[in-house]
């Protein structure tokens, strides 16, 4: 209970949450239905809108990200719709699963755990579909299993090389508010965000962006739905209300992280995420570690997940890890469970906390006694001190833009 | 923005929130699938049954309330299951209006907006309901929009006296932690409560107390349901975790008012709350203006709703109470909209501010210019003065009892 | 432990300090001798200034008032100096007490505890020093102990008149932020001010707004000193340090605390301590009991201090109001002991606190079988209610200013 | 304003302040006079106790350490008095400073600023004091500018040994509650203590530990005083009281602080400041650095003073680190500024946070060009992940206890 010093959090989220933020929830409550709530909500969604990139509405649920992968389904799909997935994942099986029970048709593309959706074979799927029976092509931006973020760019190329009028939706639970995402640039028809990640806030918030295809969609939609129900929301959102109590204190957290983001500028905090990530990897590479993540044009910055070696336990790395150094780490999921472990490097996240987690990963592995090569802290403070070089170098988003 | 003292929060829900618990929720997030969150659940859960008064399981949910009532209604029944409701407010309109979204079929049990959930006209529909057609009765405990608290002992008794085995749904999100509440003695199968109202926590989480009736009917319950599924919550959380994040913070937030309630004692919160409901309907007594609840025996002890004389607007009241007085109360809502004030008196509450908030509406009467007798805040002082007798002429819960 | 609600905090200070100002205090550490801290310092400075009326330096010290007082004494004076204080209360008691034990040479100008310093008592002892022995008049602005107000213009006139070059040192610990009180205007040379008063901070920082002419005394003061010291204060302050570690959490405070005064306007707030002045002399005189403060010139807008009948205990009393209404109130202090109690009505607050103290005074005195009449609560909302009115009949500062 | 992650705070003092101790602190202030606050004191005194090791009163201020220097000083000495203090640092300069201007007759021991005061100088002073003219021995536990610790055991044998009857009296601002002390077993007369350090709570309040030997000292003491008054003090805490308003924000600091401190044991913090002591000079010797304190027998468990090489700034490395880095490192003092960075490591710290802390600084080293060997990060890793060892090797204060 009463560890010295303060718990380095490095999980794929939730993150850690600026002291800002959590003293900004700390507040009495308000009237939900009064004028200074209508104000506050009327002054957050604009700016929603702008960290989704988008101009249609952002809808504020009080709920997990789960929740809002469900808000995604049920108000744009009916019964027996086909959605197409990518099995690359943990996330995106879970949300596969999800379309399942609620009595779609979902389609997985095969894959294996590391790599993100194939653009190709969206393509071709796409092609061979001139029915258009598939109602919706679903992708994970940044699988937190893997540390593999989706090239959306190529996809949505993909999607619109082949005509196809699928809906578009995608999970940016764990990439926005750290890596680039564009919802109306990128034509995405349903962005499902999540509190908890880059937003630097406690879980319990979620959200869908929402493009008029997707809104044009919701008129027909049969699936059976109430809580998610976006109309509702819309048409009381229009005052600043909502058709159920809003979660009220994470609408103070809201406004004070989105206060924040704005201070420190979205793309210099995608710049930041960029380079906590090549730094850990460059710590992973001087281990002689391997990343689970095949394809760099596909690393995540947001997280990196790590295989031990054959014959060692990611689990009691972890514990041991936890025991010696207070540090958390994301653990294996489901197929990847107790060969990965993976290190969260997102939310609010500066140089010298990573050094610090990176050190404590080095310190683990030695005292667990995982064959690894010394000197990984050493890369990621040589990257972090040339910190012009590694501009230059930087991944992937640019690229992408 | 800055209006000097604290505001007089007196809607009925949200609620103060003790400074001890918004404190515990400003807290660094730690790993939800660690070890020590795992302990924080499983403490956690034993405490909610005490509280619904049950042996059974309790599901804790990110969302608000009407998240839990979907959750009941989704884990039990199939569609097109009649269910059985009463037409006594606002928000038993809203559960039905959510019941026939869902794709069941809501029977709503005339009435008038003046009186709880009527045991006669239950019994009497159940009876005639040869075929058990009716798969569920759905009542709300404390109809917030009212003020009129069902006699859910004699409901239970009504349903018994016929045999019928319909499951029995009670929402109890504004009476739990405020007033009497038995979920296992009143043989309820489905319980749904929320955070927001005599929890004393912020609006973000929500509960379904479940019977093993409810459990077994969510063996063949058809409809689609994913963020609500019971099973996947009970599997999770024997070993403490949950399907996906929860919201943490508030978990510790729930630590915090748990141990408020139990240093405090239920028993005596909920004869607290039935003094102060007393000393407010002396009040209103005082001024001459009418209660909504029409029957005493259905008087609810966390909030009172209160008619403005015709002619009169209750929102231009309420506007300038909030202006003058920094004092938030109820809207009437739906047919009762500015017809009807409410003022909550439930939750982290005691005497003083009580009488803040009788006399912030007296002196509102008298600045809005309407027909009242001076003397209702003096009258609750007197009450609340002579607390013992107080005790004596106590309550309709010790006669449910 | 766990009482139900908010403490109703109603001695004369400690005040009610604004969530704003203790959640600013909730921080982490800084560096005091780094560059953010001393910006912070540079842009409290002027604000104090601005605070106290004053064009000269304002220094601040962790500390309590009696540090501040003992810092105006020692940086000003030499062993065997006459200082003037006038016998009004215990707090004039414990400065006077004070002076002499550093070595002063105390006068204390015999008064009751009734009224304030006596501006012709002091013009008198004034115009009686030819030899101008005297070298610093001391007087409390607003004795804490006994609700009475000196009339500060009145006194410099009588300095002024005739011709005494002694210093005019002002206690506004419990004036500063709730009366009006004005530094420069006044030729005050001296002010010594507190933090948990008026100022709405917690206890542990007080000040010393400086004249000219108490600089160039301190060139000659010979009294031993080093925590005390102006010159070190003031020539680190220059850059925004501080000679010795400073409060530093307390300057968060401090700014969140000045910011809230400049939104909501220091006339503002010293017109809404008169009107609660005066809400709550029309109780008291409802009731039927007897101020302390014998001259209505003179009645303190921060406190109010109340004799009980003869043969009744006001400790007893405040016990009962304590246990029975979680409500403090000022005790007696010295000669005044267990014969009277104080209302302090300083700092953050509304009407509706102020109403819900007065009331637990009023059901106090019910409860206590004190002789009373019933009806004060009712006087002080008519006159709160009244509110246009009571802007026009109101109070002594605009006579003296 | 708004730089991403927590800030670094390495100076040593103001110290990282748990969450749990802000937390604590940010709470309604209440009746410094009622019970509640009573019963507070009476309960933090005897735990003050234990932190001292003493069975004498402690004495808390509402002030900075210097204050608590005064303290000591007046309450036990009188004008003209002789002391002994050893010059070998900033805070002993000032110590001694202060002592002259009170009135006293500071004797300062010439020594360099590289090691702590010296038993066997001040033996040989003492014994050529055979008029006893020396009334006190004042020597700076931790000089917080060099990272120098005096042998105190030693210095008391030194006492002892000349059967000189002076006063000890010791500075522990900056060792208390992070390296061995002990009050009675070194027949300390005044210990002076400070709230930012290793007691890890924010600055504001100091202590005295006081002997029964001081105390009869303080009978004649002639010193002018108030502010500092031991007796005032001693007879108000008698009931859980103080002569002026305490600090009462800090004591709810204070009792969580204490809590802390013996949910870990006080011996188990001991041994963490050594171990992390003795990884950050580990890293300065792989640096090639060389450290202020020439003695590895006074090696400073609570704070490391480094020199630049000749020809480089200390403080442009300082701002260099800061900018880059957010991590805040204490300015060389002084003859020793811009010649000296001083790591802290004292306070709410574990091995995570000092590891980054050091790669802040390797790395600045590296940007700042400052000549140094690379691989000082590491070796403070290869210790720290060598626990048991370290353990083996330990200090400097077993040797002493």
């Amino acid at each position: 209970m009463s560890k010295p010093g303060r718990h380095f959090l490095h999980i794929p989220g939730p993150t850690n949450v600026p002291d800002r933020v959590l003293r900004a929830m700390d507040r009495a409550l308000i009237d939900h239905r009064g004028p200074e709530f209508a104000q506050l909500t009327l002054r957050l969604l604009p700016r929603l809108q702008k960290l989704f990139k988008c101009s249609g509405p952002v809808v504020i649920y009080p709920a997990s990200g789960t929740g809002a992968w469900e808000a995604a389904l049920v108000n744009t799909l009916s019964p027996g719709d086909k959605v197409l997935m990518a099995d690359i994942g943990h996330f995106a099986s879970l949300w596969k699963d999800m379309a399942d029970r609620l009595g779609l048709e979902a389609e997985f593309l095969p894959s294996d755990w590391r790599r993100a959706a194939d653009p190709e074979a969206i393509r071709d799927r796409l092609a061979a579909d001139t029915g258009h029976e598939i109602k919706a092509v679903c992708v994970v931006h940044n699988e937190t299993s893997t540390g593999c973020a989706a090239r959306l760019p190529e996809i949505r190329r993909a999607i619109d090389d082949v005509g196809h009028p699928a809906l578009f939706m995608v999970d940016t639970i764990s990439s926005l508010g750290s890596m680039d995402y564009r919802h109306d640039e990128w034509k995405v028809d349903v962005s499902v965000g999540g509190s908890q990640k880059g937003m630097m806030l406690p879980p319990g918030m979620s959200f869908n962006a929402i493009s008029q295809k997707a809104l044009d969609a919701s008129k027909t939609a049969r699936l059976p739905k109430c809580y998610w129900e976006w109309n509702d929301m819309l048409s009381a959102n229009q005052n600043g209300f909502f058709p159920y109590t809003p979660a009220t204190n994470l609408f103070y957290a809201l406004d004070e992280a989105l206060t924040i983001i704005e201070e420190q500028g979205l793309d210099n905090i995608i710049a930041r995420h960029e380079r906590h990530a090549e730094a850990t990897r460059r710590a992973v590479h001087a281990w002689g570690l391997e990343l689970v993540c095949a394809d760099p044009r596909e690393y995540s910055s947001s997280l990196t997940s790590i295989f031990v070696p054959e014959g060692y336990s990611a689990n009691a790395l972890r514990a041991q890890i936890l025991e010696n150094f207070d540090l958390s780490l994301g653990t294996g999921l489901a197929r990847l469970a107790d060969r990965v472990f993976r290190i969260g490097h997102l939310g609010d996240l500066n140089d010298l906390t990573l050094i610090g987690a990176i050190s404590g990963v080095e310190m683990g592995l030695k005292i667990a006694g995982i064959p690894h090569n010394a000197g990984g802290t050493q890369a990621a403070m040589d990257f972090l001190a040339g910190a012009e070089q590694a501009e230059e170098t930087a991944p992937q988003q640019a690229a992408m833009a």
